[in-house]
């Protein structure tokens, strides 16, 4: 069956993407208020693109009343901490995906613990096992709003029991536990169902 | 513990983003060569980034010879097409994995059978449930090679079986039995143990 993206309404073609491209990592992305006060919230529309210069990509959509406050906040300070969830902190970053206003300190409202930044003014979430300070690369501005945000990490953040060997740099992934999102308003998939498929070798030419 | 990535080796600086930033959806892409025959890989630098234009981004990094065989082609002409991996798909999507030469058609050479597209000239691969045709949107090239790739999707075509409700745009997400790159040179998830959280309720302001 295919869906002719011209021809559908936009709800029709945003949720035939929601639903199919999964499973979605998550960014739980903090910023700083131009008051001070911290604004955090999720986003799955999120993924490494680079690693040679180190980039994340962030879609955020715009509201029908104009940016969300994260990408307000970007575009003003060009720096954000991206936390990523695992599954103990899943409910506290669903919290936290409610639309508190601006005045609204929502790290303190949602009782959760930060740790400061080295490179960046927003801080990081105690809890998230893995974090990453990052300043804008580039921001592509959408004709209807949003933008997709590309940023650059300048440092990461490790709990020290996720690392198996530190010097060379080894992850327990498994053990960090994060989730990923998948379909409609509010399914997501556990990393508990993994398997191992080696690269093929290079064919001959 | 703190990895400062300006101080850090290229290749741990990788190494910490791959093990980390988890599950990422995979883009099967299929493009096509300038003297007709096709190409495709996989790519889980990738995720649907916008729905309004409705936008898909990968990154796509430099080989130490140059472009690969996909990002010259999409440089090229424009056009690729998005499939989905699911589970059953898993052994022929790595096999692409391997790099052939541009004079090979690696969907052929694969066994792969493909399905015509709509508005783009790649081909689309019969056996994968999701397929979107895509041209490009924007692409940001990058200083040391490679570039990420903002794609518009003009079309999606669907497996009849994995709609629940055509008219309504409904889709069987688990029933699409996707997987997602984890850590390393070889581990998956698939998505098969999943949770549903509803959204919170607007907070008073």
């Amino acid at each position: 069956m295919e869906f002719d993206f011209a021809d559908l309404p936009r709800e029709a073609r945003s949720k035939l993407l929601h639903s199919t491209i999964v499973p979605r990592p998550i960014a739980w992305v903090v910023t700083r208020h131009a008051h001070g006060g911290t604004n955090a919230a999720p986003f799955s529309f999120f993924n490494v693109v680079s690693t040679e210069p180190p980039l994340l990509c962030i879609g955020m959509a715009a509201r029908t009343d104009g940016d969300k406050d994260t990408l307000a906040n970007i575009r003003r300070s060009g720096q954000f901490v991206v936390n990523l969830v695992p599954m103990a902190m899943a409910e506290a970053m669903n919290q936290t995906s409610a639309e508190f206003g601006p005045e609204v300190d929502e790290l303190a409202r949602c009782g959760l613990a930060t740790q400061p930044s080295s490179n960046v003014d927003p801080p990081r979430i105690a809890g998230s096992p893995v974090a990453m300070e990052c300043e804008t690369f580039r921001l592509v501005d959408l004709d209807q709003g949003g933008a997709v945000v590309l940023g650059r990490v300048l440092a990461m953040h490790l709990a020290e029991e996720m690392l198996l060997d530190p010097a060379r740099q080894y992850v327990d992934t498994p053990r960090l536990g994060l989730i990923g999102r998948m379909h409609g308003g509010g399914w997501y998939a556990r990393t508990t169902d993994l398997f191992e498929m080696p690269r093929p070798p290079k064919p001959p030419r």
